[in-house]
């Protein structure tokens, strides 16, 4: 894998299951045969499936959750199309499908069934100051895109930055963007410093960060009139700079835990786990 | 036109002047000779030019503005390539180019030259409330889209609407719908009584209505999660029921008068020219 | 009443029960002995009381609900003193404590015992339209002020008005206003012509306006400076106009139902009572 | 000073200058007779000068701007009644006078005439830090309040904290602290390093965490209902938790540079000072 000769998957969710990772939501099962797990179920919106080598799947084994390692050339193992979507499509994701696959007790993620939940969440925590991170670039590009053109574009004999709206505006996203990078610095750093689950800040910077790269992109189209809505200006193929990140940076706040879901992981950290649920 | 037989464009925008329609910032112009005007130019992102059989255009005449209506079969005007734009593609727009076109004055609007900045205005005043209906029409559709998937998909055993932040959340854009749609009828009550500039409204209506469209379609997302953002699930072909107004909406917020041209219309009305220009 | 020459009161607010007017939750009872009726409780924040000649008072009769019009002159009936209040230091309120204070049947409200919550909700959603207007009224009057201000004080050269963050910020909150007086005219017509609870306008109404009062006199207070921070100006008198607005709206998002609760009731009619609770 | 045996004030605002300190703008003069000068002017909002013993104050010297030490009992110095504030009310201001004071050359700051504005700036910048940490305690305060009577209060049979509302927006605000605790402390940081204007950071933590501070106490209040709007419930002489820092927190936005005229500092920083002015 670190050689990059082979590509993996990471799969949770389930046409009936995403956030909500409760094993009684899990529809995924896997079932021990003495030596070999029978693994049965299907998989949605699994990133990288399309071309991965193996799946690293959350399944229900008995009543709670484990992680298998799953070859994708097994029998039984089946993908779909990529999905047709708005944007990110850079990052192919489709359905599996597992029908009566067959696997060694080795494929079983740490040995022991029963801790697949834990594992999951730490990859998902790891995975969301990633699009925290994702989610500041996305922003940065954008305000640099609209930096630049405010401070060029003229309208009404002057430049479009000299309009107070503009000036305004873009101070509070260069304080958000700031704000966006603290917070998933200081997770990152504490990830770093072997922390498996940086809470609150994990949480705090990818629905902030994610967020953001929404509402900067929004901003850098609106700043970029016509030619911010066009993927290109067919009478000189000018490109439209921030039309693909206006697509693409919707789904920061829906993957790896909607934001709501995070939102209420923080809360459980201020009011408790007996009040919050 | 009212049987069908032929669709029209309304060119103001230019390569460098959209909501600047001041005379110095119009680059096309339309120079008399004798009982003819010579037309030079350029337009852009003009609606329905790649189809249209004439294209009413705002012109400098002197040191003033006319509208002329061009026959798009005359020598000299030529169309472009349609846009490639993230959405709203059902409507077709391109550049138009004007060299040396010979009109006759019978294709001057109105009659007599000068009065191109008032018919444009006029216009592209109506035109704010039509685009205001529209954002009511793709908040609304977005709401019902919404709503009906929130009360009927599951998670954490339970309808995503039992959640309260969902419930909270649309009443907040129940409200807002009820209020566009208040402004864009009062604007619409005042034009049909005869008032061609029914102002404050029509801007209050056009930048409000607009805006709610983009803000709603995002939540209707997030509420759809993996489908929201997808134009078609490759699994079995369902359709993302709301990628599209996603990608549709945001051009409300800047044809016809961006909304940051529209705050200034009012607060015109607020403070008075001679304070706000 | 009507020739004001007494006060009455309305009270269904307790110390652990003010939007939460389930019978259980309502912990002052009346009892009935043959003819009469013996009320025991205590309400809290009631507007009036202090100089009420009646108090209209909602009271568990078994486990419904019913209202009582109490004559404060009784024995057993006992108003505190008026609480001490950050603003809207006009309407005096106080605590009332009820101890076996005997009325009549004629006391009870309608004749008939079990239809208090619909008294006592027809009552509120009548007092909701009243704040809505009040807080529309609270706008405008910053508004209003904040425009005088804004276009008369000078700083940096220019008149404060000149900035395009005050001519923005200013053609949002008249948009704002337009809404808040279009809602709680609709939620008004729709009771003048009948409808005791002319939902969701009174709903949308209430918190739109209570909450557009706090923002709207925040910005006045924030037009003015120093002098909107200020009671008065000890150098010569002067009077800040917009203090007092300021602490005065605070209670509109609180009263009469919390606006909370108000978005509970407005989602209730989007989802259905079965999802909403 | 540093012993506490007297209390300075600093004193740049006028009646018409505020935020504005360009030399034109300021109206209080010294005028240099020999080794001495004589002072002329009027402050406005001076902090603590009712008890000052000495006012460091702004004066225009020819075209330029000083600063001097001046020791209130001189001979034409005259300080105003406080003045009667919303909030704020332990930080005294009031106007000062100064008619004909003769000041002798050791009182100009620096030794040199022409570096008052470098030095009114600097103070101004570390002014800044200081009230964005006053917004965080401010918020955090708040923040506290709320979060244990959202812990204890019932209605509707749970406690508030139940409610998603609440948990979400609680989410939110504990992020916001957060990042408006990460912008002050970095200023701060930059500051104990020596750089005399750690901009933009002083100023990003200035308007975001005094304007979060008036945020925060706002959602307080609504969480303390009727009690959050009470300054002291006269039934039991329950006291208030949150109206004092609600009347308090509006002075941040305002003062030592209003928030709008930070986010032009911020502003000129993306975009050079020739677009912005």
């Amino acid at each position: 894998m670190a050689e990059g000769t082979m590509v993996g998957a990471f799969a949770t969710t389930e046409p009936d299951a995403s956030s909500d990772l409760r094993p009684q939501s899990v529809q995924t099962v896997a079932v021990r045969h003495g030596d070999t797990w029978g693994l049965n179920g299907r998989k949605r919106w699994i990133s990288n499936s399309p071309v991965a080598g193996f799946v690293v799947t959350l399944a229900r084994t008995d009543d709670r959750l484990s992680m298998f390692i799953v070859d994708t050339s097994l029998p039984g193992v089946r993908g779909g199309e990529p999905d047709q979507k708005m944007g990110n499509r850079g990052k192919l994701t489709a359905d599996v499908w597992f029908e009566d696959v067959e696997l060694t007790n080795d494929s079983l993620l740490g040995g022991e069934p029963g801790h697949g939940l834990r594992h999951a969440l730490a990859t998902l925590t790891l995975g969301r100051i990633g699009i925290a991170a994702a989610g500041v670039g996305m922003a940065q590009a954008a305000f640099d895109h609209a930096v630049a053109h405010l401070s060029t574009r003229e309208a009404f004999g002057r430049k479009l930055a000299a309009n107070q709206h503009w000036q305004f505006l873009m101070a509070e996203r260069a304080t958000e963007i700031e704000n966006a990078r603290s917070l998933y610095l200081k997770a990152a750093l504490r990830r770093d410093d072997g922390e498996v689950f940086p809470e609150p800040e994990a949480s705090m910077a990818k629905f902030y960060g994610s967020r953001l790269a929404v509402d900067m992109v929004r901003d850098a189209v609106q700043a970029f009139g016509g030619l911010g809505f066009a993927r290109e200006l067919s009478a000189d193929g000018t490109p439209g700079p921030v039309e693909a990140i206006y697509r693409d940076s919707k789904i920061g706040e829906i993957y790896e835990g909607t934001n709501e879901v995070l939102k209420w992981v923080i809360a459980r950290g201020i009011f408790g786990k007996e009040i919050t649920g």
